[in-house]
């Protein structure tokens, strides 16, 4: 440790106090990794301030020291965007927990950025309102990771990503300045959306630590199908036909091909189907109203496609647990890593391009490797593919000749290469398949105007 | 005119042709004014590029002869963001027009930027979708002066503003350079999103000149009604409980103080109430649903809420008539300008505090003022509060004066000096009341990064 960092850590000590400033051997290892299995080296110390003056501190020591800094949220992410990887400090959010205020009549919730998911979504409940995010890390997952990363999930295709939950932010600038814009309105246009530039950015431009939320009616009444599909196109046709009926209350649409609705359900409990036979295509869809029917206008719709034939064949979840029968087999990824070494991806693309990208994808994959063994499913209402490969089924291949196949592929559709986890250290290599020079250019001028020592999470996401 | 312009303006004509680039007497008076009344000069040249690259061959230009530019779209803004106040060059986007494409699969249509709103909502109509987006100057406004001042409106409670309704966006920056990002999906996690940026920044920042505009399903029942209320909180209560059973269905809030509705009465067709007494409070609904039930859901929901009290009256548009009779109410703005000398307001408040802020802002009119004459109205569901005072009634007393007291109040209450005109050159003086200095300091910063010349619409938005 040079003298400069060791008069940084005893600025630090004396500013926060010893037990909020951990180095060597006090460093507990989460604060090493996160969901992406990335691999990080040892940072110089973790910091836990306890308040938003404290992070104002922590950056402005380090920015006179031109110290790097990582922000850490509850460290689920999946693209190693928060992970130690040279001579970081990193400064955990952990401490700063709490909801400050629910304005019932605004429909707002004022919350620190430490606070995990699963609290924000509790505390709305509670108030008789919804809070639209929802993904599964959500015990886990801090509210400022969540915008930092504007993370995604299921519910997207009813209320937007993390991006649309936000009407006020407060984020502490590389030099340890507070950029407070804690707006409750709805409409607000006096000058640059800031809200949105540090939405997104993965902890390069600012320190998210508090926002105000926006907060949705509840609803009341969720039912959900399971749908047999003769193919794509049919898929697109349902989710244009259930929305035309229902607007924004398809709370899920989620399409999986047949390869990874064996593998799902195999893995479940029930471990068979609930259709007699195999499709070529299959939906998991939700209705989500406000108005609770019984699930009838849901299942006069699902009647409706049947006779037309865009549906061949559906089941309606006729309780808690038949519902949450159906989900295990969408929710067959927690076991990826378990049953197989899988190799993922999540991309998005135009929506009625996806069905011809899975068959072209799969034929590239056989192609090279005929022993490949892939999975395609996604939230298709989002334009989000996912594609998971098992390393297992093709040995000798890197990650990497997989990555270049798929988002070559990507690149070609004009579709993106993160949908929803982010670049982070992951992805970084491959962000030009999806931005171009100029974007590139035009990200780095901003980077280097908010944080001209690129103090704030270097080595991710920017190239 | 200097030599260096005269050669820029040689240079223009050679790269765009003479009829494409308008000096002198040639420029026709309405590039000098938008629908502000905010005072203009005479610009140096109109131009007229009939493409993408001819815009960026403009912007290349200026830039190299460090020329000041105002980007121009319907020129109906009310904050003069659009006219030319110093030596400029004004570039109409009037000639880049047309729908490029609409994808039915993805729900998005891509389109040129001087294309008119109607247009927009018309071709999405005949397509089968919505484009949600809509507000008076629809006829004349374009789409990407919508988007660069973030347009708002009637259906914001609904879907959203202009910046909701975008998914990939193409803009010309200050050096001729093209950022292409006409990305068709819902979700795009690859870094910041530039998008955002642009859209609101009322040409500051760039010049859009195309857009993946996002196309919603069609809601073919609207249901009107036009209800009393005993007070502020109830309009509120009404609102979440609406929302709580309609969800996003709620189409139109519209509150009226009783000075608003009964200067909108008086010049409407029927220059009556449709009520038989006077009530302290009016609420304009509207129920924009999917089905169409013949609105017995709507009149159900009104009919629990008079019983509960939370309305004292109610009436329900039996028909297209009756309907257009009861906006009319609401529409009476139109005629601000031919009966009054209208000095107006567009600012925003935390919903709750809305009638609060009505009856202080009434009491310091009174105060400094007893002949003053003011009416409050707004898009309450957006947080939104219009006010206009009559200028006639408060002889002597200069628009600046009541400008100072209503924004010293906006900032008490935390609210915004602008919730969907924008700041152009009318609010310039006055941002600082809804903005911090860390806040602006951002911006510039961000001005800077992206118009290191400063020669997009200089003197506009930013202090």
């Amino acid at each position: 440790m040079s003298s400069i960092t060791k008069g940084l850590i005893e600025a630090l000590v004396a500013a926060l106090g010893a037990d909020s400033v951990r180095t060597g051997e006090a460093i507990e290892p989460r604060y090493l990794g996160d969901w992406s299995g990335q691999s990080s080296v040892n940072p110089v110390a973790v910091v836990l301030p306890r308040s938003i003056e404290g992070v104002a501190t922590v950056m402005r020591l380090c920015h006179a020291a031109r110290q790097s800094v990582v922000p850490q949220g509850g460290l689920t992410g999946l693209a190693g965007g928060a992970i130690p990887t040279g001579a970081d400090i990193c400064l955990s959010l952990e401490r700063l927990t709490g909801i400050e205020e629910i304005d019932r009549a605004a429909a707002t919730m004022t919350v620190l950025a430490g606070t995990t998911l699963q609290t924000v979504q509790e505390a709305a409940q509670e108030a008789g309102f919804e809070f639209a995010l929802d993904l599964g890390a959500r015990g886990s997952c801090q509210i400022g990771g969540n915008l930092a990363t504007n993370a995604g999930g299921i519910r997207v295709i009813q209320s937007g990503t993390a991006r649309d939950q936000v009407l006020g932010m407060e984020v502490v600038l590389a030099d340890g300045s507070v950029l407070s814009s804690l707006s409750k309105m709805v409409k607000n246009n006096t000058g640059y959306d800031l809200r949105q530039l540090f939405i997104g950015s993965e902890g390069t431009l600012g320190i998210i630590t508090r926002a105000v939320l926006r907060l949705g009616p509840r609803r009341s009444s969720r039912n959900t199908a399971l749908c047999a599909l003769p193919d794509y196109d049919s898929a697109v046709r349902l989710l244009r036909s259930l929305q035309a009926r229902f607007g924004n209350e398809v709370g899920a649409f989620e399409i999986m091909w047949p390869d990874f609705f064996e593998f799902g359900v195999s893995i479940s409990r029930t471990t068979h189907s609930p259709f007699q036979q195999a499709y070529p295509l299959y939906a998991l869809i939700e209705h989500a109203g406000f108005v609770d029917d019984g699930g009838g206008r849901f299942a006069e719709a699902l009647g409706v496609e049947l006779e037309s034939g865009v549906l061949l064949d559906a089941v309606i979840a006729q309780s808690q647990a038949e519902t949450h029968a159906l989900w295990e087999i969408r929710e067959a990824t927690a076991e990826f890593p378990v049953k197989l070494e899988p190799i993922n991806f999540d991309v998005s693309l135009p929506i009625g391009e996806i069905g011809h990208f899975v068959d072209t994808c799969r034929q590239d994959f056989a192609a090279r490797w005929p022993s490949h063994r892939g999975f395609f499913f996604g939230h298709i209402g989002d334009s989000n593919l996912h594609i998971t490969v098992d390393g297992c089924s093709i040995p000798g291949v890197s990650s990497e000749d997989v990555d270049h196949v798929v988002y070559s592929l990507v690149q070609q559709y004009r579709g993106s290469i993160s949908a929803e986890h982010g670049i982070g250290i992951l992805k970084r290599p491959f962000l030009g398949y999806s931005r171009s020079e100029t974007e590139l250019t035009c990200m780095q001028a901003i980077k280097q105007a908010l944080d001209s020592r690129g103090i704030l999470n270097p080595g991710k996401l920017l190239p």
